[in-house]
């Protein structure tokens, strides 16, 4: 267990409890220690995570709660030993601010499977004590180990949400070979969603959108999708029966899943992303008849977000995002849990300061 | 469409509804075609399917039907350009005897999952019109290209369950790499398991099996299980938490999936092989925190049952079966319905003389 002392003085916006709004909140961070960067934050994304941890819907937040995690700023200050960071670089954090480093996945690169994960607020420092908080603040502190730099091509305020929506479509599409030739259906054209379409096009591969309704089609063509589905309609699911080699389900909604597996044809895959409240039926004749795989995926590790974060530089992707000041917090979470959001928030911090 | 003569005189065993107890029936079979091959079966594995089937629980059942596909026997007679088999060659058909020959399924090796694919029994042939009857029969007629060699060194009784059952196990455990340093878990010890279970370890892996009670830990170990778990035992499935890289779940029973797919480590495959009547609940949140796979596989296409049973001749594995006349039948089928069966009832068709 190590001691962290406290002294940077940080100001943000944080819950209390589960159901207030969100809030002005002054806290103290930890000293930079000698691998630490200290961030000045300029952009941070509003993911739907958020929501869930500041409303207690998973059952372990702990308040005050400052949530954010799709962070972009410029270090202004690193530790002694530091050595892959400058100050005035411009940098990202995302979904986790260190892990064991030790174990298997670690070992692998894919530090978002290991148990001892530090999530980038609601976690539990290596004190044992204090609460982690995220970026709806003016600073934070993070190991270089856990810190992306991020591309100078790319608006900082449009590649905040590449740090975990980029990241959560980025990787199930590279882990089950979405590229020329592939047949990619995107379940749901939100947040998460519209980014995959970007980078699903990006890797050369023929994109469709199945989205409730019509009313976001024309949207989807210019992010790179070739074909757009509506959900709504019965004939969606006949026509593109057996059609797929791999789906990414975006949505938190309970649907029957069982009608969008029989899109996928022989050996494809559909990977969830977007985790529902309640368990989903799945018909194991589904499966079976066509070796269809379900699986899931969680974020990605470091490296591989890095990759992430180059190939959207490469590519000139960027997320399509409302900016909003921090005193818009509220409402902006009113909008997200009404689907009216097109097709992040990302709140601009310098609004701190009024 | 082709016109079918029919002249050859079948003796058999036949369900004539999906009520009454099986009985003796005589039939025709086609003329032997070009490419046919004629066989005296001299035994046929009774398979679970059998029983679903006879009892229309798949609401697909034509009457009267001959069922059995785990069938063995010896050619009698071959068409005028039959080029793999001649007369006195042992050979086996599994269960199907023909498909369309021209998807990418069909050009893949994977016939099995071929949209026109002919099932041994209750399929349609070719003519649009003739229902196949299987291999509770004493001769039948296939295309050579259907036919499997049977290796010489296996008791054709032992080996007769290869054909559905063994390729069953045999096709997921190689999609999935099983082999030296991986563990495998089978759930369920009957006709399938205990294949698979045999298959696996001279693949090289660490097999463990999970059955209900502790009755058949002395059987698995026989058939090379390293470990044995009883799955009514809750520690279980706290011990294995994470554990296993490949599970095959052969039951059919309505289990809670979601316990045993949190006993697959990061990145593990469950493979479903048993089609349980119901749809199963899953939670998305055990797939995604260790991008865990769910995932369905059917028997094998004739290359990979070919290669299976070469596999299963070289490393001299047989099933355990229990020989019974065709009289027996639907005494049969109520023990293996109580699931009185270790591990496979084969029919000794030499008793149809009787």
């Amino acid at each position: 267990m190590i001691t962290l002392g406290f002294m940077i003085e940080v100001k943000g916006y944080a819950a209390h409890n589960a159901s207030s709004p969100l809030s002005p909140f002054s806290f103290e961070r930890r000293n930079l220690l000698d691998y630490d960067v200290m961030i000045d934050i300029n952009y941070c994304g509003i993911c739907h995570t958020d929501i869930h941890q500041v409303k207690n819907e998973w059952g372990r937040s702990n308040y005050p709660m400052v949530p954010g995690h799709e962070i972009v700023g410029v270090v202004s200050k690193v530790g002694s030993k530091v050595t892959q960071f400058k100050v005035g670089n411009q940098v990202g954090v995302g979904c986790f601010v260190d892990s064991c480093r030790n174990c298997d996945t670690c070992k692998k690169g894919l530090e978002q499977y290991c148990s001892s994960l530090l999530t980038t607020y609601n976690g539990i420092e290596k004190d044992g004590k204090t609460i982690t908080q995220g970026g709806y603040s003016n600073k934070i502190i993070v190991d270089e180990n856990y810190v992306l730099h991020m591309p100078e091509n790319l608006k900082p305020e449009n590649a905040a949400p590449l740090l975990c929506a980029g990241i959560t479509l980025y990787s199930p599409l590279m882990k089950w070979n979405a590229g020329p030739g592939k047949k990619i259906g995107i379940i749901g054209l939100g947040g998460l969603g519209h980014i995959g379409v970007k980078i699903a096009h990006a890797l050369g591969a023929e994109v469709s959108v199945l989205s409730h309704s019509h009313k976001k089609q024309k949207d989807s063509m210019k992010m790179g999708a070739d074909y757009f589905y509506s959900s709504s309609d019965p004939k969606t699911f006949e026509k593109l029966e057996g059609y797929f080699d791999i789906m990414i389900n975006t949505i938190s909604a309970n649907v029957d899943l069982n009608e969008y597996l029989n899109l996928l044809k022989l050996d494809g895959t559909m990977v969830i992303v977007g985790i529902p409240e309640k368990d989903s039926h799945i018909s194991p004749y589904t499966l079976i008849s066509a070796r269809r795989n379900l699986t899931g995926s969680l974020i990605g590790g470091i490296l591989e977000t890095q990759q992430m974060l180059d190939f959207c530089s490469k590519h000139k992707i960027e997320c399509d995002v409302e900016l909003i000041s921090i005193q818009k917090i509220n409402e902006a979470y009113e909008r997200i849990i009404n689907s009216d959001v097109r097709y992040r928030f990302v709140i601009d911090l310098s609004s701190l300061k009024c």
